[in-house]
């Protein structure tokens, strides 16, 4: 097998999101990721090995420092239509959803966790970081292909939630201590933006603030948790009660 | 305020590990984290202003992509005698023991991690990353101005701890489930190398095995928990009961 030149450009093309949204299509690397993707229910429209094409190829089409032997041009699921959302939410799920999420790295860790504490579908805001980001794909080492991520109008996602009795959870540092709040086994757990938290028009949504304390002995921190291991914690939390 | 030549190099120079030792210095840069070197009882031996130096200087003396408007050079505390190693020893504390932790943001995360849980020293082996890697302190968030961390051999730690009557706690996918243990308020909690986990020699002196459970309903991942995450959720625990 070769490749052309159109190939090369088309696959570095995905490393943009215009492109990955205009062709529904992206780029996974590494021998391990390679395989989640051949195992998973996504379909896999191209498989390129250093094998086939050669190094200096590989180099060419790969975001990575050090090309790793295998890449797949992978096909996005079908966009999630608002009656599954609701058929998704009337099973009264675990979900959780981000408001805003930015960095590449912090969302895929987040779909990481989920998948360690068998949370599947995570609702996205749409000015969260795109998932088939490279960075944030490599950062869920494989999660991806396990888990369900729906950007969406996350407001609404809130509403729909509540419409079907359920609770919508997010941390505040006005929150209540988590261990001590009653949790229930199925919901909406909300994790804010880096910087700025949870959105207020978002705050107007949640039913019960939660707060993981901090044990600093003189309060000499003024640090807040990172997204990712508060959203760790907080599922945590939720799986253990 | 001028910058010479020379002062540029020995600046750049405090990038390597090496020559942060030669010198026992080391570089923060950011306002925020140069401010908390001035309140913290580190000693600042110099600090540079890009109103003072110049962008061009900034750019060369600064690791960060973008330069900040400040820099300080450091000194690194006194090292931790064997005596005072004993004396913290005594008093009982809660502490973090890492072995082998190599990937600089994640021991940084561990600090910020530790100062949210009011964790206030840690053991690092001598195969651990630096704490005063540019990455390393940048991911602290400051935390490192407020928390001991003391490169030792930690068999030799573990040993101690033990000695004085306290437990070692370290995390293994045989441990007991970690929420059905009862934690003490005081030992060592040992976070194991990013690939392999705790090695077998500090394994051997661990005295209570724990576990993170995974809740994933077929089973199907096999993923571990990052080491950040994993020492967020014990130290979560160890603070929660």
């Amino acid at each position: 097998m070769t490749i052309s030149k159109n190939e090369i450009k088309f696959i570095k093309s995905l490393s943009q999101k215009k492109f990955r949204e205009q062709y529904s299509l992206f780029v996974v690397e590494g021998e391990k990721l390679v395989q989640e993707a051949l195992n998973s229910r996504f379909n896999v429209r191209n498989l390129y090995k250093i094998d086939d094409i050669g190094e200096d190829n590989m180099a060419k089409i790969s975001n990575l420092a050090t090309p790793s032997p295998a890449l797949a041009v992978v096909e996005m699921p079908e966009p999630t239509s608002i009656e599954e959302i609701s058929e998704i939410i009337d099973q009264h799920p675990l979900a959780l959803g981000l408001d805003a999420v930015r960095d590449p790295g912090n969302l895929g860790t987040i779909l990481r966790i989920a998948d360690w504490f068998g949370v599947d579908v995570i609702f996205a805001s749409k000015d969260c970081v795109d998932i088939y980001n490279p960075k944030a794909l490599q950062a869920t080492m494989g999660a991806i292909f396990r888990k369900r991520v729906i950007y969406s109008d996350l407001g609404e996602i809130c509403d729909k939630f509540r419409g079907a009795g359920l609770q919508v959870y997010g941390t505040f540092l006005d929150g209540q201590i988590i261990h001590n709040q009653t949790l229930t086994k199925d919901g909406l757990i909300v994790m804010g933006n880096e910087a700025n938290g949870i959105s207020k028009e978002i705050e107007r949504k949640v039913t019960s603030k939660l707060f993981i304390p901090s044990y600093t002995k003189d309060g000499s921190t003024s640090e807040s948790l990172n997204v990712a291991i508060a959203t760790a914690i907080t599922c945590y939390e939720f799986r253990r009660q």
